[in-house]
């Protein structure tokens, strides 16, 4: 078992528990994160002391979320360089951890280039290792930054293509301040609209079966004092049918170079919805996200998850979640079709907004540009 | 609290155990329901001495399905005369427990226009208790004669659309034996399908937030060694397309004249999909189902279900479901979108198959003289 260990923190129950950060306590550094399977039943950090145990919380999305796993998978390259481990092996078990959010990649690439960088350079393993947390430290800050761009820019093309006000937004998933060094992505957009006065409610898909939605949405809706309902995913026909939504907001985890969004199973269905209703299908997520490699849909691997996420029900306090620990919903020996994301093509995508600008309408073309824009603001 | 009483049936775990059945010991008149809250977990019977049992039953989904509701309509204005009770108040209270499924106002009218029919041509509380039990057991019989005609019609249109055989079929909530006096509505048809060799895959959508895909659907595809695959009602995009959906068969719970069908949340949204992809979408439910003085879908009353089947997962096995004891998993003080039921426009509809035929396309028109039809028939 790796080496990860939870810690409550009903001290600070109040306030606002960043969904990781890099701690030195006198026994060495570790990588904290706020383990999303117990929310919104209970507040528990899990604290991870090496790669494999931040492996472990990968996979069993105790840590989630695109923009969060890049961060992660940098984090993740610091603590293997500053406990001392194989760096490359941490590089390679991170990277393969989940295979659809490609920013998890990034983010250990980028981690790993720095110690590599460093090391070249003729720095010690200190220098090194060091090297790899101020990467991991300027993702973290870069996200934040990208987060609050995106929910301005987002903002303002709501308005433009709604011109009336009183947005009621359908999200599904969950793209708040627990998968983002800053507030998020599509979540973080209907926060500013929230703020702005603008916002007329959030309509929350519960996201089976791991109910993100139902679990981290509303729990950050409600925080944040927003008008939500939470809706199963299926509702969400009958909604667009009288009339309810004005907008989808969603996040992604890969956008292939021809536009196609990989993102939390349950999009396509509502992209689909979106274009049979007029409605505007509008994808929020970092510039980071578009990975020119990949250069159509089909590309994209899709993660398959285990039968029993669905055949079985498990309560989100309930530890030991990946053991199938669960209430049985389905008579035994049932098999599950459980992939963890689907992939919508272009054309149902009305935007793209990133941190450098949206793309709108999409295509190849338009991608292309802005990742080009995007890297040479970096360099 | 209304009189009913659970007995376990152990003894008898392996045969066939029907979703009613009305029996008659040396205490008095009761019926007989398999509590299907309780599936796959139990084997329960209910059993209803009155017609508040019957409607605390029907309301919790104790018993469900739009044909078993009219069969379950009618026993208990049956049981309600036999047992000496008002038989009025108890056709209004069953009537009325829910209101989008239309054959239990139809089951319930039909056993009170026999028991009315009897005491007008001078039979006592006696007969006319039996002319109502009569007209009770004819339904359940007509009902399972209807099932097996629409299992017939219903694979020879699948064979006519999908001439290859080796039909992937989808379907949504639960259909089979346990909504019906027979094998049920859409199920029956994979069933037929599965029998003839024909059935290559039973794709079964979970149906939030109850779960009756999960739960009943999955035992009867188990128990009639089909080939069936589980998935959440999200997961369905994605097998739409991959290309691995031939034909979605769903039941119905209304048909209004100009063939909108009210049926199980979720079932809009596999309408649209279907539409985009073009792969047929039919519509399995016996004539019983139109509904002429409902004149489109706007007009279908659709029942709206307590927030807390969505913010609280219920074991199956779980008695007391209906009080809201299952676990949480939203915030505490979420609301809940919970429409029970969607409506399906008529232009998305590729066939109605009932069992006195089958309407492709689905016109006013054509539904008209389909009942007209029906009608002649049983005069």
């Amino acid at each position: 078992m790796a080496d990860q260990y939870a810690q409550s923190r009903e001290d600070n129950g109040r306030t606002e528990i960043p969904a990781i950060r890099w701690d030195e306590p006198p026994e060495g550094p570790v990588l904290v994160l706020l383990d999303q399977t117990r929310l919104p039943a209970e507040e528990v950090e899990l604290v991870c002391t090496d790669a494999p145990a931040l492996v472990e919380a990968i996979r069993t999305l105790a840590v989630r979320g695109a923009p969060l796993l890049g961060i992660a998978g940098a984090y993740g390259v610091a603590l293997a360089a500053a406990r001392g481990f194989d760096v490359d092996e941490a590089a390679r078990a991170l990277a393969g951890a989940r295979p659809t959010a490609v920013n998890l990649a990034v983010g250990v690439r980028r981690a790993r280039a720095a110690y590599g960088a460093a090391l070249s350079g003729g720095g010690d393993q200190q220098q090194a290792a060091e090297a790899a947390l101020v990467a991991a430290r300027a993702l973290h800050r870069e996200d934040a930054e990208a987060s609050a761009r995106m929910a301005e820019l987002g903002l303002a093309l709501l308005d433009e293509l709604l011109p009336g006000g009183g947005h009621r937004v359908l999200t599904h998933c969950n793209t708040g301040a627990l998968v983002s060094g800053g507030e998020g992505t599509a979540f973080a957009v209907a926060l500013a609209a929230h703020r702005a006065g603008k916002l007329r409610r959030l309509w929350v898909d519960e996201t089976r079966p791991l109910l993100q939605g139902a679990r981290l949405t509303a729990y950050e809706a409600a925080r944040n004092g927003m008008a939500y309902t939470l809706l199963t995913d299926n509702a969400a026909g009958s909604l667009f049918a009288a009339g309810e939504v004005d907008a989808v907001l969603i996040g992604a985890d890969r956008i292939a170079a021809d536009g196609s969004v990989a993102n939390k199973v349950g999009s396509y269905p509502l992209a689909v919805l979106a274009r049979y209703h007029h409605v505007p299908f509008i994808v929020v997520a970092p510039v980071t996200t578009v990975d020119l490699d990949t250069p159509d849909g089909a590309s994209i691997e899709v993660e398959q998850r285990s039968s029993h996420e669905v055949t079985e029900v498990t309560a989100p306090q309930a530890a030991g979640a990946e053991a199938g620990g669960g209430i049985p919903v389905a008579p035994l020996g049932t098999q599950a079709y459980n992939p963890a994301f689907d992939v919508t093509p272009p054309e149902l995508v009305t935007a793209i907004v990133t941190e450098e600008g949206a793309v709108s309408p999409v295509t190849a073309e338009a991608l292309a540009e802005l990742c080009d824009r995007s890297r040479q603001v970096t360099i």
